[in-house]
């Protein structure tokens, strides 16, 4: 019987994915689950965008361009003039997701054995994605006490060897709300340009800045604009994560002409979902405000009630909808398996993401939990009470 | 400015997207294009799938199950039974289009330097798609002498070495329309067996099958069904390529894990694919009979008009929708773009695939073009009317 490859075997198993099982278990009880573990959010879809769906009146659901329509491509050219990011219609690549978008970019600058630094904790399929190319995540760890600031620089710089090609952050972030200053872009830009490294830059949380301090993006810092590579989605924006749209923007020309022969290989984007993301581009400001307000609301209510439970820490995420907090237990992975094997109150539990799969390294992270406030303010008070309660009887509690 | 991946520089161009532009400009000159060149069918979508996409009532846009919803691998379970593969749910995993399977098949069985067998020509997206893994594709040449048969199978035992993964087969085949005969497929199975290799199976076209001879599937075959990796994809079948709902099916447990981990970096396949390729499984039977029998007489007219012209000969494809003939030309790339950029008969033109793409040595399909009968009767008799004055006047013509 054939074997997996290698690169099957190393590639990781989402800690997330390890728990659905027992998540599954535990509603087949009849125990109701608040799903914090993924940023799947429970908003509508904009209005505009679920009519353009209906009103499709094509006969033959056929092919689309390989770097997707270009009438998609000019609405959001317009989208980033917005955001004071200025390109030109043939610098944007739509894909399939933001998660094609990185897969293109490492595949088109990376090769087996080349490395990438990523500050950690990190989005954990970047990790996959490198694999899957057959290069090397360094990570740079940041940590809660900072609130999750970005790593003193020279911390990136001891990391680089002959086979560093870029650097990859994700602004605002997922898993902690980071959300980088000035000072520290410009010091990434410093360091790319030192180097001259790839900067990979996942931007797809742009509309989730809650702090007043500005969104500084990668295509915001000058002379670099070859090296950048942003990643892009409207999953989030939108609240269409399952239309699979998302882009690759890029100004350097060779780099293009390499993602695009990867678009050709797989012949086009989803059809409908750039019709429907398309229209989503029109979506009454109103819409974005309430989704901002509301995940204004959520962000306080949950960080405050995280912070009221004893022994809990969390910072206050400044943008994205994530937190990354750490609870007063043994370890998350158990904590959250338990949660859903061997607890309930009332009826209730919650799932979390333990926050080991966001690093690199199995001591970090221990008693680190992501919560994502993707769900509505009532059923964020029941989790925490959930969560509270838990911590007062989990076997494995440090306090 | 850093440099791309060698993996990038090495990825293939499709030679019909070098020819794009030429198309375009001869558009731009007002002349009509009969695009021979791509498997998109002109045929309308069922008309059941585009009622439910009409009629989708979700509010939220979200993420599906990484492996697809079960519902629709449950109706795809039911599909394959009446061609006798008999499978279970866990073995049909949804990807974003066949391409998708391709690619996390071979990810998840080749590692670097690994070798994969493949009778050409072939698709060339394959290549591409080993390229992405670090993979080599080891070709063993089918001939238009013979048919485009399956080679002696001691051809490809000569190029079996400790690296040799596994053997590719597109049956019927893309780009040639041949279909395997159980003699042929009984061969294949024993080299499987005998060297404990992969096969990938490429059956996207399994609806498209003319002369009465059975399809076999590789699932039809004793003993290797856990070394079998199906392709599938509904593109073809329900004349719905953009939405990017395909396949990868797989008996055998490990490899199935390694897909999956795969398909959680991606996250999920397109949702309202999914939804319009459930609902197309419905289709009366009707829709697929009128859509094989007008592929019938297209094949019949194409092939008879193409062996009519002096000098062009093609052999009497048995399935799929393409053929790949000889012209009696000295170079398909060259002519394929003088026929765009050159050459115009009352306003017309044609658009073909040179063969150079579907092989791995440049000698081989210099005076050999893949044609796609994907248009109707009448644009193929226009198109095969141009065919024959543009043979009569290119410079470098052969007789």
């Amino acid at each position: 019987m054939p074997k997996p490859s290698q690169r099957g075997l190393l590639m990781p198993q989402s800690p997330i994915r390890k728990l659905a099982p027992l998540a599954d278990k535990a509603k087949a009880r009849g125990v109701k689950v608040f799903h914090l573990n993924i940023g799947q959010p429970d908003l509508k879809t904009p209005q505009v965008a679920l009519d353009t769906l209906k009103n499709i009146d094509r006969t033959v659901l056929e092919y689309s361009p390989s770097d997707g329509f270009k009438s998609l491509r000019m609405k959001m050219l317009n989208y980033y003039s917005k955001f004071n990011i200025d390109l030109s219609i043939e610098d944007i690549i739509i894909t399939t997701g933001g998660s094609e978008a990185v897969q293109f970019a490492f595949m088109s600058c990376l090769d087996p054995g080349d490395e990438i630094i990523v500050p950690e904790p990190a989005y954990a399929n970047y990790t996959a994605f490198a694999i899957a190319a057959g290069a090397v995540v360094r990570p740079v760890v940041s940590t809660i006490e900072e609130g999750f600031a970005l790593p003193p620089i020279k911390e990136f710089e001891k990391l680089i060897t002959p086979k560093t090609k870029g650097i990859l952050i994700c602004n605002p972030n997922n898993p902690t709300g980071y959300l980088y200053t000035r000072k520290e872009m410009n010091q990434i830009r410093d360091l790319v340009k030192k180097y001259d490294l790839f900067l990979f830059s996942d931007e797809v949380y742009r509309e989730f800045c809650y702090t007043g301090a500005p969104y500084i993006s990668a295509f915001h810092l000058d002379g670099i604009e070859k090296n950048i590579i942003l990643i892009d989605s409207v999953s989030k924006r939108y609240s269409e994560c399952g239309i699979r749209i998302g882009a690759l923007v890029c100004k350097n020309k060779t780099i293009h002409e390499s993602v695009m022969k990867f678009c050709q290989a797989r012949l086009s984007p989803p059809l409908i979902g750039q019709i429907v993301a398309e229209a989503s581009i029109d979506v009454e400001e109103d819409y974005l405000l309430d989704m901002y307000n509301e995940y204004v609301e959520r962000r306080k209510f949950l960080i405050d009630g995280l912070n009221r439970i004893p022994g809990v820490y969390s910072p206050i995420p400044m943008g994205a909808f994530y937190t990354v907090a750490r609870l007063p237990i043994d370890d998350s992975d158990k904590f959250c398996a338990w949660l859903l094997s061997d607890f309930e109150y009332e009826g209730q539990t919650v799932m979390m993401a333990p926050a080991s799969g966001f690093y690199t390294s199995p001591e970090h992270g221990r008693q680190e939990v992501r919560i994502a406030y993707v769900l509505e303010k009532e059923d964020l008070r029941q989790a925490l009470l959930v969560l509270k309660k838990a911590l007062e009887v989990y076997p494995g509690r440090t306090i």
